[in-house]
């Protein structure tokens, strides 16, 4: 297979968490979330090239977790930005350009429950449609708000939530990160779509949460302690 | 304040756990999810009133395990009909039809994670407004599924998920609930928005996660051991 890559990001102050340790670096059970994230790709894919991209002033902090965890996997790091759109672009640079083939996925380093299901699904799927995202069903009912107050029941079978990680042809990827920067663009998906190349969607699986509150560190600690 | 009842809804046969025992009486941390929503509730407005609506088949395994825990609370039992509709209904006619001004809630009894401060706030809106829900912003990208094949990125902050307990002036609810059954009526505030009454939203609370599935039960685990 052509060389994979994944671009985890992590690029998180961790203030919604209430905390001064940004939720990224959190244990659960014993481990820092990020390196949980790292574990599943590489038991998914042990030969995939690891770029974290972590706000400067925190790469200090990550090689002193590594060392205190024996954390061993070879990582290459890069520099988070001011957006996930320029965390991302600053990842995609250590990318070679010439592997025009290669695959590259981008994702949430708090997404630590994504399943090596999901991950080498989405990495199959992208060889072959370039572009791919993996999606749940909507559990709950949606409601659209509406201009000038109110709102309405939206029909939910209409609609899916997207996890990551997004995967790409590598050539696609860096040719779509080259448009300028405008605020749709929440995700990776978003701005390969804006560059005109449909998304292909995947399964994937309902515990791979993206731990953004307090509230989802007690879910994590749930799913790892059962 | 005038009378407050609770339709606390049961009807899952629990199919989509693998296991044998419906879902709303697995216990997590040693008590049923049903009793854990049938608490809280109590909690928050000691003087509630509860119907549970269970299916048929399910209320002598009910009576039993109220043996097994001790669990006293005073409880009417209605019968579980073939959709989420129905099952209210029956509810519903337990709710004395003299009561204009009483307030009636119905919630999903796999949630047993709701707060004491959502329950009061929705009650409280409810008296005013007539007809509220809670809700929660979308964490996630949202995408929505083309006709024909395909999918889009969405302004997932144009969308809220809805959870439970949706509360209603019980005059409102009866009448919308003598409306003939439409498979768009996936929820209680569709059905009284059907009816032509607005639905105002009240905030939820992250963790009021409804258990479907068997991961589900994990994060229950966390959230209670935490």
């Amino acid at each position: 297979m052509m060389n994979c890559y994944v671009i985890m990001v992590a690029g998180g102050k961790g203030l919604r968490m209430g905390g001064e340790v940004p939720k990224q670096f959190l244990p659960i059970e014993g481990r820092p979330v990020l390196m949980r994230s790292i574990d599943v790709f590489v038991q998914a894919m042990p030969d995939i090239r690891i770029v974290l991209v972590l706000p400067d002033e925190q790469h200090a902090y990550w090689q002193q977790l590594c060392r205190e965890y024996h954390f061993d996997t070879p990582v290459q790091i890069a520099s988070g930005g001011d957006t996930r759109f320029h965390s991302v672009s600053n990842g995609l640079a250590l990318v070679p350009n010439g592997e025009t083939d290669a695959l590259v996925g981008v994702h949430d380093g708090v997404r630590p429950f994504v399943s090596t299901e999901t991950i080498t699904a989405c990495y199959h799927r992208a060889a072959v449609d370039g572009a791919v995202v993996p999606v749940i069903p909507v559990v709950e009912t949606v409601r659209r708000l509406l201009p000038g107050g109110g709102s309405r029941t939206e029909d939910r079978a209409q609609f899916r939530l997207v996890q990551t990680p997004q995967v790409f042809r590598a050539s696609l990827l860096k040719a779509a990160y080259r448009q300028p920067y405008v605020p749709t663009f929440t995700d990776d998906a978003s701005v390969v779509e804006a560059f005109g190349h449909p998304v292909a969607l995947e399964r994937g699986n309902p515990e791979n949460i993206k731990l953004t509150q307090p509230a989802d560190l007690k879910l994590a600690h749930g799913l790892l302690t059962r």
